[in-house]
């Protein structure tokens, strides 16, 4: 097990983040620490760190390499973005930290923006994506295909530099907002044309951040979850025009926006409306995982640095971190899986949906880490809580329901109804009929159930339960959740028990 | 590590936990199995287990034992209780379990009533009580002593036989219930008037469970806990009321009833309705823990079987199975403490609530065990859904709203206002300030602060904070939270350091 400590002195913020990992198997982040220590101030101006940045970044270095040596960290990493490549004093900073026994490495902008694109290629299932990493300093646009980085461009276009530039008045002017936009234009004209809605814009850093949960707040997005979270051109706009009325004091009490970025807000939101408008894209999908978890990446996978299956990867990575029984969940996932398959005349759901309840089967009963009691609530507070990556929230909120209702309740959307597309209700009471009768076939835990063998009749099914022994608890226990599947599958379920040694059932098999 | 299985087969329910544990360490609750087996269905006419009774009685066990041969349990124990006690035919039961190699245990009403009683005093913080168990086929009053059982009395006063004697007509008549009345009156009226509400009345039971439920559902109660409720004679009578009125059809759909005890609820209900009319106490602390708690303390601990301090072990316990830096958390209760000591002049505070701010100061991390971002809100979760022994619920809302609070925001009492004393939302504001300002004194985790040292002035508090080296990472944290000091305490903060070198300090303390 390692504790990997990777921080980034941004422009802004800088932020260290502290991974605990098994090189190759599992992750997690374990803890964290931010400073805002806004290096960029005033580097638009002068080409240079001003004093006070300096040293604000020098003791953001100090706290980190002291909680490295206290926590006793196997690595730490400090990263440099565009703030300390652009400022022409950068080696007074590398002189000041050089005794603190924490070399800081300075970033080349393309290499910041395959840091980017790794992060985006590990968090999300996505193949090809405009990447768009907004930071306080710079921008990078980066284009990933076939999840690797192809090429990027790194423009001055930075909120905090963009602010000190253009928005001197408060609230901001239209004249000043106009500039801005202007200027943006100039650097990233020519590229928008490429932005042509064959591909997703990935949207990564604070900013970008900051704006989604505002247009959350504002519209009580049913999840607490920014990773993955679709910002549409409707919510952008408005959010943009909320703020383009406020000056700064009434920006820093707005819902979702963090009070220390109120000041540079407004520039990074006119950044991405004007690459909304101008590119024509619906939305935005917006990334949690930055530069710092690419940087990670780097030291828990081989070259190329691609986990080859994220959704699958991520249920992984957390079952193994949360100790079950494996042989039951093993069995569970085959039953659950084994339903699926054999109603497949009686629902209209295809592999997606499948991946969907194997994922639910193998973290079902995660929550008892919390409490055996109400631990079906456990594990679906826990998987909103640390969400899947690779999974999108609509997914995500449907293995949370899954897991819910693995042992009892009726299967209902619920708050997280704004998520689902039509017919996810009828999925819902599908999906949960089968992993509820696999836990049910599975009631000793003993595997005493073997297999099914399922019979679709016209206004029945049939469900054989193969087993050595008589599986009379079994049968009781599946016969409690008839209702649900009847409700779900629209027959009624008839269950009966076939005793058949195990070799003689793998030979007629 | 061990992993024992206690399940008691009662007139009602036969019920498996799994207690995953190192003894006398720590212990927590892994697994569970319940079955609504109706042992004592019939009995109280007969005297004999029915045919169907036994059949399902003897599927339960079948269904332990394989579970416990499956998941390899180190141990299960099979309790038998009032309705194996009781039946003529118990040899039947005893002799068709044999073969299956779980020989089961029928307790003496004695020794299920000290079992009772050893759970209570193993999750509570209580020295004595009354201790009602009331299940499906007896009910056990028992007086506890110094937190041990003196002694005790065995009435037939089952739910499952009391229905079964007096209450034929659905809903129940009015002289049905005044015959099941007299009768409870004939069996406890001698006893009724030791209870004289100088100790509590705990009650212990399924029945009990479900009409604290029912009630919390009723009034919106704000925690989902059964456990260290207390079920007021105003909010029984409500229930009781209610209950009478319906036909079992209804009471299936009660919020909060388990539709399995639907039909002998009423019974249940009359026998509490019955105490608090007849003794005057006011309320009933009802007990989540029973006899598989007692008899699992027989393998947890030595005799006699107590806790020395219910309510430390339990953080304790919890403290253990989170994984969480030790020596930090040890340094962020150490200042705290301090922290809290030093500003005893500004507040009125004793010994009660610096045990809930040392509990929140020990488990403040513990959401990282899900997810580092947002952790003080996980950690909130867990303390609701795990919820310590020995604190009431009003302490343990506060310690989950410290641990809410103890990173950032303004802390409120929100959804917990009900559970709430006057003046908790300044305790809480007070409390809250101790531990932001002790977790910002160990920014760096490295503790470079030793010690602080507090002068409180008429405007200002002055806070010295005592280091070998400068702090300046944890003077620039806690000045953060000034503001909150402020409200909190009404005084300024101001803070120094002071650069001491350890052993000098010392020797002036």
């Amino acid at each position: 097990m390692q504790r990997i400590g990777i921080a980034d002195l941004g422009s802004n913020s800088a932020r260290l983040i502290v991974f605990t990992c098994q090189p190759g198997q599992w992750f997690r982040i374990t803890d964290g620490i931010k400073e805002t220590i806004r290096l960029g101030e005033g580097l638009g101006r002068s080409g240079r760190l001003s004093k006070k940045a300096l040293e604000r970044a020098v003791a953001a270095v100090e706290l980190f390499a002291d909680y490295a040596r206290a926590t006793g960290l196997d690595r730490l990493e400090l990263l440099g973005t565009s703030a300390l490549r652009d400022a022409e004093n950068r080696q007074a900073f590398v002189a000041a930290v050089e005794p603190l026994g924490a070399p800081v490495r300075i970033l080349t902008g393309e290499e910041e923006a395959e840091l980017g694109v790794s992060a985006v290629a590990n968090g999300f299932d996505l193949r090809d994506a405009w990447v768009m990493d907004l930071g306080g300093g710079s921008a990078q646009l980066s284009e990933m295909r076939d999840r690797l980085y192809v090429e990027g461009s790194a423009h001055p276009l930075g909120a905090v530099r963009l602010t000190e530039a253009f928005l001197a008045s408060d609230p901001p002017s239209g004249e000043e907002v106009r500039a801005l936009e202007e200027a943006v234009d100039d650097e990233l004209g020519g590229l928008a044309r490429d932005l042509d809605g064959s591909r997703p814009l990935v949207a990564i850093g604070g900013t970008v951040r900051n704006l989604a949960r505002m247009a959350q707040k504002a519209h009580r997005y049913p999840l607490p979850l920014i990773h993955g979270y679709r910002l549409t051109r409707e919510a952008l706009e408005e959010v943009t025009a909320r703020l383009l009325q406020m000056p700064q004091a009434r920006r820093e009490a707005v819902a979702g926006l963090n009070p220390d970025r109120a000041d540079i807000i407004v520039a990074g939101a006119l950044v991405f409306r004007w690459l909304l408008r101008r590119t024509g894209l619906d939305e935005i999908l917006i990334s949690g995982h930055g530069v710092r978890e690419g940087a990670f990446f780097r030291h828990f996978l081989d070259a190329p640095y691609l986990l080859p299956d994220v959704r699958a990867f991520s249920v992984r990575n957390r079952a193994r971190q949360y100790p079950q029984p494996g042989a039951h969940v093993l069995q569970i996932r085959e039953l659950a899986g084994r339903l699926f398959d054999e109603l497949v005349p009686l629902h209209s759901m295809t592999g997606a949906e499948r991946e969907l309840l194997d994922a639910a089967a193998a973290l079902h009963d995660s929550g008892t880490l919390l409490h055996y009691y109400r631990h079906e609530r456990h594990g679906a507070y826990m998987l909103i809580a640390a969400p899947l990556d690779g999974y999108t929230h609509r997914e995500l909120a449907l293995i949370a329901l899954l897991v819910r209702y693995h042992r009892r309740g009726s299967p209902k959307l619920g708050t997280f109804a704004p998520l689902a597309r039509p017919g996810d209700k009828r999925r819902l009471r599908q999906l949960t009929a089968c992993l509820r009768l696999a836990e049910s076939l599975e009631r000793s835990r003993a595997g005493r159930v073997r297999d099914v063998e399922i019979e679709v009749g016209k206004g029945s099914v049939v469900m054989r339960l193969v087993a050595d022994e008589e599986p009379t608890v079994e049968l009781w226990e599946a016969q409690k959740h008839e209702p649900l599947f009847r409700r779900a599958f629209g027959r009624r379920l008839e269950l009966e028990a076939v005793r058949r040694p195990e070799k003689g059932s793998r030979a007629t098999g």
